[in-house]
């Protein structure tokens, strides 16, 4: 388990966030409090919008309370939309290629949660991922996968119904193949633009999910940075929330119809 | 295009063929002198038999001659049996698990070479990976998978006919992809107790190698290691050099009828 | 903080400490139960004897629970005499050259606490380490100049009173600075032969030190790697423990004289 | 000997210059053609000025060549006053704090060249260091002890008598040791506005420096980046070429007597 940061709003600088808050991300990589460990040192990543369209991604295999560089970027990096991740492994290695979050193109995506059974699992997900972007992979995670299985999926013409055939065919897979294990998946998606963010799981133990917008700002978090200010709101599970560039949130049901775990 | 030594013998520390000869495994890393490119800095590896039936694998992504953990390891070990592989990538992630040698079981692993057109045929080759072997597979380059092909067409029971069957089978790959460029294969196994080494190319142009015998040892290089003493043989292409506990150097072709690239 | 261990007696495995054990120095870099801080994940090393009169020495700035060469190494490496550190910074950067444990001809150095002030003594500290010692100076913490301030106050010849004269001149340095913090010097060092823990602390909390003496074998922790079998004891603050080769512990007073910290 | 580069004008994409160029800085980093040595992958840097007073920094030990973080980095910091340097050490160890550049402050340093005879030297130049630049020193380099040096040395209030200053306080150093090597320099210095870049040596080698200025833009190199449009000019010895912010090149003598070396 992981966990992780996604804010769009008004620019500001990335230690805003990540160092900061009193529980800030690079806290939580020493001591969360809502995961199920305390120590997220397995790597870390960022990745931002600056200029270009595609996003700028500093990956590291390092615990996120360790590294100079981290700290350098995020002292200078301003950014009105990005994203951050401490790593928890649950057992593939520590490789910057492991790290999220993971960019394609214009998107990028991170991810706590996991597979279940995956080590079994892997290359048949794997063979469900297009060759167009196969060759892009170069990791070894679930998370990575998922990412393609969604691109796949359609997720720069639907987000949210790709996010729903995406897991469902994850979920076939894991039945097909009689997994015991929960699928769970609290993740956060964008084309730059606008932020998805989504908490799932095929069990009853979907990862927490918060958010709050404050000003001209909405952050989504796996666990509140702070204690102060405008209260964290849960996400429910099997919810969507929407970020576009008006910063309103919105809300739209995983599953349109009656599909969800129960 | 890489750099990588094999020894079998009476039992020496690593670092009198690692870094004791004029042109060592670490001098080549720095400036080999019949390789494509002088460079080979982009990450190494060791893997030695000791006490266990497995070998122990050390594998680093700096250049080796930067590395204070070989120095002192090379040092310190002792061994009869032993692998070390310098890397230049041909295109695939500086990982740990993109660096040579790769450990199965009892089994060691290295090559120099690479398949024509990897980044298309990746998903291919993987595909010809059965189950077993595939969970094992930790990272992204055509070796590993090689390594992988190997076992599954039969390394233990009849590693000469393993090394012509996997050879053939990811020809047969390349050219239903009407992939041009050329498989090289310049590699060495062990099972901890014989090596074998080919020298093999698709085209003309196999990557060197070179053996020694001379007192209780055999080394098998890419390069010579100085040019002293007995001088080293170059093995001639398709051919197998295979050196069991008696040190005795053994030939064997690695096509037994005319199946030989041509 | 940092949680070490040091082995002498029969040859084993490193990994029959560093990994099998319940509470092993591995799981102890996750979850540190007495340490000021769980999470010593800010690198580790290993020390050991083999062949050579000097030790050989693995340091890596990972977390020592995702580094894959520590396991193999930890299932290759018997020795009879070995250190394990895992770190947890009071400060310094994260380098190779900043993990335990230290090695300087036979002898090895590791060591859990801290010089109170340090930022503002290292200078002075440095300047009292003789030229001779100086040069191998790579890092910059406090541990490595104790090491060298160690071997300067004649560790070879008389290791306790080294001890002793080492702590009463960095106190006075100390004190020279009006530093109110304290100095905590929880530490082991061996020559190859005998190995020497100390626990010390300049104010009433010196870290917290245990042994155990079962077999053929002494073993000195941080905390104690199971709560099984013979019983682990704590060594008493201001003492030193001395095992030699006959593996019989011996205690010898830090102070001779009533030096000792009040 | 190392490779860099600094750029002042109007802002652009780091990787204009340090992968684009034909014989860009990251190619200098495999294939340098006027250093000592040709391979520069004992780690890098970059610095550049953002947003913020001080500069941000990026170091690594990987080779350049290696490192997708840089790439990444690379495409999307835009800056109009940037430094970058791939590392090939003379013997100090390659961890990121012997990285270049150097920051402190506003200030920026980079550095080609050595102090001969340093490792002998090292403690009498580092006892020249006042205490408050001492306790920013985090690596072991000559080159970290010169950036001190000079602001010891009066950089701020005068950069071009500063640069004097220092370099004959090294050189008495090594004349009262009795050092035979020479004293290399070739180095840049900014702090965020104007550039200084000096090529300097105790004997007839000082390492090569070259600028360009084309455009709205200076840029000064170690080695020319292309071979085409305006010509690159070396820069004589012991001439210090300084850029401002109208980015007309102007030239100082090192020493503007006859203190200069003969």
């Amino acid at each position: 388990m992981c966990r992780w940061l996604a804010y769009s709003g008004q620019p500001v600088l990335l230690e805003d966030l990540i160092y900061k808050p009193a529980h800030s991300l690079v806290d939580q990589s020493l001591r969360a409090v809502e995961a199920k460990t305390p120590t997220n040192g397995d790597g870390f990543g960022i990745g931002w919008y600056g200029e270009q369209p595609a996003p700028g991604v500093y990956r590291e295999v390092l615990p996120a309370w360790n590294d100079a560089n981290l700290r350098s970027l995020a002292h200078q990096i301003r950014s009105g939309l990005f994203f951050a991740h401490v790593r928890a492994s649950t057992g593939t290695a520590s490789t910057r290629f492991n790290c999220h979050p993971f960019a394609h193109g214009r998107w990028l995506f991170m991810h706590n949660g996991q597979v279940g059974g995956y080590a079994g699992l892997r290359r048949r997900l794997e063979s469900l991922i297009p060759d167009a972007y196969y060759e892009h992979r170069l990791g070894t995670t679930d998370s990575e996968i998922l990412f393609y299985l969604l691109l796949a999926a359609g997720l720069e013409a639907d987000p949210v119904g790709a996010l729903a055939r995406c897991l469902l065919q994850v979920r076939e897979v894991m039945e097909a193949a009689e997994v015991r294990q929960a699928l769970r998946f609290t993740a956060a998606l964008t084309d730059g633009r606008d932020v998805y963010a989504v908490r799932y799981a095929s069990d009853l133990a979907p990862p927490t999910l918060y958010w709050r917008s404050e000003g001209r700002a909405v952050c989504i978090v796996s666990e509140p940075l702070d204690s102060g200010g405008k209260s964290w709101e849960p996400l429910p599970p099997n919810q969507v929330l929407v970020v576009g560039p008006d910063l309103q949130p919105c809300f739209a049901p995983l599953f349109p119809v009656a599909q969800a775990a129960e």
